[in-house]
């Protein structure tokens, strides 16, 4: 261990305040530093979701994604673009703790479930004290907005990320008792496409910005457009074992 | 709806108190009744987990399961018993909410994840007031005890009961990236073959009590018993595109 700061991943839920959790909240208050991603000349979500939270006198420190969409993850200059970034971000994270200073790093949702967190915490847990608080998913958040069970009994539960090609898509939709789909945006047209081929589209629910502000929850077969913010989410409920 | 009473699902996470969510324990403080379902003769380990928080002048409404796995689940007296306690679980709540008092029903991890509270969310919707309070699942739980990243990139994440039968298992854990294996208990050493036969032993991590007192973390290659209690986990990370 090269210092004696302590790096925690803290889970800030799916996007209400209030749904930190009890430990979540202290680490952010206690926390000399409050690291968050965003993208470059935005604030990010998930700074804003710590509104209600954060103490004035937090030293901040953003870390801005170079790209996000605009190039190919596949391509060999996000690997090399990213990675370095997920370099230095490490490295100026690592700086706090080396000089004693525990960093909290915000994350969306759960640290260890698709978070860019996960990132830094390879990069430094042989070097570091890294300690996690997990958090409600924004899939459990999009789930709890739309109201609806998402596995009963004995149901398989199966998370697609949407950038998978259709037939595979497809292919696993209809192999599982209940899904959920991560990552639309630009795959949402081609979502909807391998949900209807898996003769799911009348179980299937649209949710974006599940417990925030302009939540919205529409049967996949009624949304007429093909807009999806990347962060929203289709739910196929499982229809299982109830007695 | 029959009375001004609201019915609240409060997810309170995987165990530890302080990873309820601030909403959840608003909702623990605030509600006048604090129902939950325990095997007979236990507290249960969702009262346990409240006792930080609960108000002592609130009314407590035990819901004490008639039978957990003592009969088959797919016994028509399973069917017949369990179904006739969750009606009559339902009108206790029930009465509850036609005077006008909420009722905090409390459900470890998440309400709408392989809950209890889903059997009396279905009987009261269309006659009361719910409100869902979505938590931290207890799988967050167990793979944050474990320091593991569960998902990457593009990994798909597969969610299996312990209850399927071994070929069926193996074949669905050899065809996914990441996945979590639930309701051990019994299933233990058939649910160790199928992931053996999957290519995965060296790969899966065994989970109890996660976030828990006598937390325990094994890497399943090296758990020489098949002793797993019910809500223990097996997670197999997944290996994904990480820049």
């Amino acid at each position: 261990m090269s210092g004696p700061g302590t790096l925690y991943g803290v889970g800030l839920g799916p996007g209400d305040p209030d749904l930190l959790t009890v430990k979540a909240v202290r680490l952010v208050q206690s926390s000399p530093v409050i690291a968050y991603f965003a993208k470059k000349g935005r604030r990010g979500n998930a700074r804003t979701i710590v509104d209600p939270w954060i103490r004035p006198e937090s030293t901040e420190l953003p870390l801005f994604y170079p790209v996000t969409t605009e190039i190919h993850f596949a391509h060999a200059d996000y690997v090399s673009e990213v990675g370095g970034f997920y370099d230095q971000s490490a490295e100026l994270v690592a700086s706090h703790l080396t000089d004693g200073r525990d960093v909290a790093l915000l994350c969306e949702g759960d640290p260890l479930f698709y978070g860019s967190f996960m990132h830094i915490f390879v990069r430094l847990r042989d070097r570091h004290r890294v300690e996690i608080c997990p958090g409600v998913t924004g899939m459990s958040g999009c789930w709890t907005a739309a109201k609806t069970p998402i596995t009963w009994g004995d149901d398989v539960l199966t998370v697609l990320p949407g950038t998978l090609d259709r037939d595979d898509l497809a292919a696993r939709l209809a192999g599982t008792d209940a899904a959920v789909v991560m990552k639309l945006g630009q795959n949402f047209s081609k979502v909807r496409a391998a949900v209807t081929q898996a003769g799911l589209l009348d179980r299937a629910i649209y949710v974006e910005r599940g417990t925030m502000p302009g939540e919205k929850v529409v049967p996949l077969a009624e949304k007429t457009d093909d807009l999806a913010p990347y962060f929203s989410i289709i739910v196929v409920p499982g229809q299982g074992r109830r007695p």
